[in-house]
């Protein structure tokens, strides 16, 4: 059975440049965990089933045995053998075990306080541990969280835009999860780090390793004080699939994933595509139609349910339900917002007025009222009534409908 | 009664001006009409009712006899008296019709075949007649057409867009409507004409004259082709009310409003209220949120029940009904997409392959699938599968539940 000793002395042994404290059990079950990441490729759901069922040690007893998992066909069992029996050497295990203890990088299972809990919503696809280096407990405290993505090629704008938005939310106490990538990715951290808030890279490769190289600073300073994980073992390098299934990993972990920049084609609508299959928040900001950056953030705006459109930090925060928006202006708009914001055709003062709220009193939301009517009810004259109606319109305060003026019956 | 005589002699020879064949009865309801237009301010829903019963003749003999109507309650009664006597001046009429006459601005009453039904949606706030300059018989072909709107002080980027936009769909033969003001109307109006298209301009003054000033050519161009419009008869000055109630006639007019661009209390928001509360279709153009001049648009795409994110003049077309969008790209991007695409991560292939075909061929709407299972039923090597699925799900062709591989169940 290529060498795998699934005794607790073994075990122990193997998971000494762990530097764990482990009761018998434990050091079985963790080796054993270890082992089934080192066999089967991220989501790998038959895997996930008889590990689910019979625990990793059992299931990996039953495997080296070459019985056949009651939880699986005929076909699977063939198939799952052809899969994860050519991987099973105590030699990848052990290396993948020393380079993790050199390296700093822990072994998280589903047992741990750590665990990130929202990770088991992905049922069989769950990652069987992760791979962490940095604040292990952070894990724990990532609802709420935010996912800020987007293309490696990203523009002046989403480099501004990414950097914003995660210096904003992340100095407010909501952690940034990202990929740790080129562009938008490597921005968010960036910002994050800077405003002094947690932020979390999941890698696509071992988590001893930066990916792309050009970031190794980088993931070093969110290891010191944020988070880096991955659910391949060290020594792993990042494939297409593997890249596939970390963004799974990362619309799991967070409560909204945002995409800040993207392609027509970009892999971070495959992380929106996710988000939007877990029932996790999703939202994507827009930017100008005349750039191929943001078609794939259009996109998601009008298809996939419609993702939020998302132009400030506070709509995160309402895309993850921390707390009602009050906004009156543009959001992330800067300078003079008189001067360019568009001041075309009349716009109403922003101040509230008792007449304000008299012709708001003498308007329903269910039935239409005539101006007239109107100021008859409110006691003003009909003048000013109209008057005042227009400038509430404006605002939204009120509607015009073919009855005549209502309330919106969505607001107050 | 201040002059106004309703003979048919007298009708016909207030109306000499407009150069109009006559019939007896027509002539006394045309001048009746134009009387009323004099009396009453845009969207005077008190007057659309007595109006709408007794028809103008007789609405107008009731009004100068001091007779009570019984459309109105008492105090309305009193109140549009007291609006509507004050104007009541043959002089006014006759100034009025002698300018339209001088201008080559037609009278356009609901009795006409030109006349655009769907005006009539607005009920007792429908207008009494339009004014019209140019090619009258093209008001009645502006079912489909559509409303670009937006700031007066627009950027280059939304005047770029405006510009794309209006040449586009006017070139291919939709109608361009908008209110010929500076910034995003007027970028929209000169595209239209540019491209040979029609194009329509409503404005809040009389038709007779240019608003703004710096645009008189602009309009003349617009008359020479199109259409030059307004609801309030020549010698109006354009005040706020009737550039609110002009507003509602270009939402009213045209089959869906796209606002291109527009600041937070932009008055083309209140253009996209009408629209939405008519039910026709609306539309906004993002735009960088960095820009205060498309925090209004993207205000309408959150709210508002969510104006349809426009990147395109397909888009738009897609709201107008009028054709499926076969789009495989970002719209109006420009250029070299694949340098500027974002092109993060990895992205599929754009040729269909029989093994795409065989996959998805494999896959349910309703139940997921495991990779194993859709190796099993497409007969094909899992690995490759995976590696396909990978793709189609970049594509949005399948999806990734936690129940395994599914497609789509809004596409086929």
């Amino acid at each position: 059975m290529s060498g795998i000793d699934l005794s607790v002395a073994a075990a122990r042994a193997a998971l000494t440049p762990l530097g764990l404290d482990l009761a018998d059990e434990d050091a079985q079950h963790r080796y054993a965990v270890a082992v089934w990441c080192q066999l089967v490729e991220p989501g790998d759901s038959a895997a996930g089933r008889v590990v689910a069922s019979l625990g990793p040690v059992e299931a990996l007893v039953r495997l080296a045995a070459a019985a056949e998992f009651a939880e699986l066909t005929a076909r699977e069992n063939s198939d799952a053998r052809k899969r994860w029996l050519p991987r099973l050497s105590s030699r990848g295990v052990s290396d993948m075990l020393r380079i993790a203890g050199a390296r700093g990088v822990r072994l998280v299972t589903r047992r741990e306080p750590a665990w990130p809990q929202q990770l088991d919503d992905l049922g069989p696809h769950a990652p069987m541990c992760l791979w962490v280096r940095g604040d292990v407990g952070a894990l724990a405290r990532l609802d709420p969280s935010v996912a800020l993505v987007g293309a490696r090629a990203a523009s002046g704008y989403g480099d501004l835009v990414a950097r914003e938005l995660a210096a904003e939310l992340a100095g407010s106490g909501v952690p940034v999860v990202s990929g740790g990538a080129y562009g938008i990715d490597g921005a968010a951290h960036r910002a994050a780090l800077s405003a002094g808030g947690l932020t979390v890279a999941l890698l696509a490769g071992g988590a001893e390793r930066a990916y792309p190289a050009g970031h190794t600073q980088l993931i070093d300073q969110i290891a010191a004080t944020g988070v880096v994980a991955s659910e391949v073992p060290c020594g792993s390098a990042p494939t297409k699939w593997r890249f596939l299934q970390r963004n799974r990993l990362i619309a799991a972990l967070t409560t909204a994933t945002v995409v800040v920049e993207a392609g027509w084609r970009s892999g971070s609508l495959n992380t929106a595509g996710h988000a939007a299959t877990l029932g996790r928040g999703l939202g994507a900001v827009p930017g100008p139609i005349t750039s191929p950056g943001s078609s794939g953030t259009h996109r998601l705006i009008r298809e996939y349910g419609g993702a939020a459109c998302i132009t400030s930090a506070d709509d995160v925060r309402e895309l993850l339900g921390l707390s009602a928006v009050t906004r009156g202006d543009g959001g992330m708009t800067h300078g003079s917002g008189g001067a360019r914001a568009g001041g075309s055709r009349p716009a109403s003062a922003g101040a509230r007025t008792d007449d304000t709220t008299r012709v708001r009193d003498a308007l329903s939301a269910r039935v239409g009222r005539d101006a007239d009517d109107v100021a008859r009810r409110a006691g003003m004259a009909v003048d000013d009534v109209r008057a005042m109606l227009g400038l509430l319109r404006l605002e939204g305060m009120v509607l015009a409908a073919a009855d005549g003026w209502r309330l919106p019956s969505a607001h107050g």
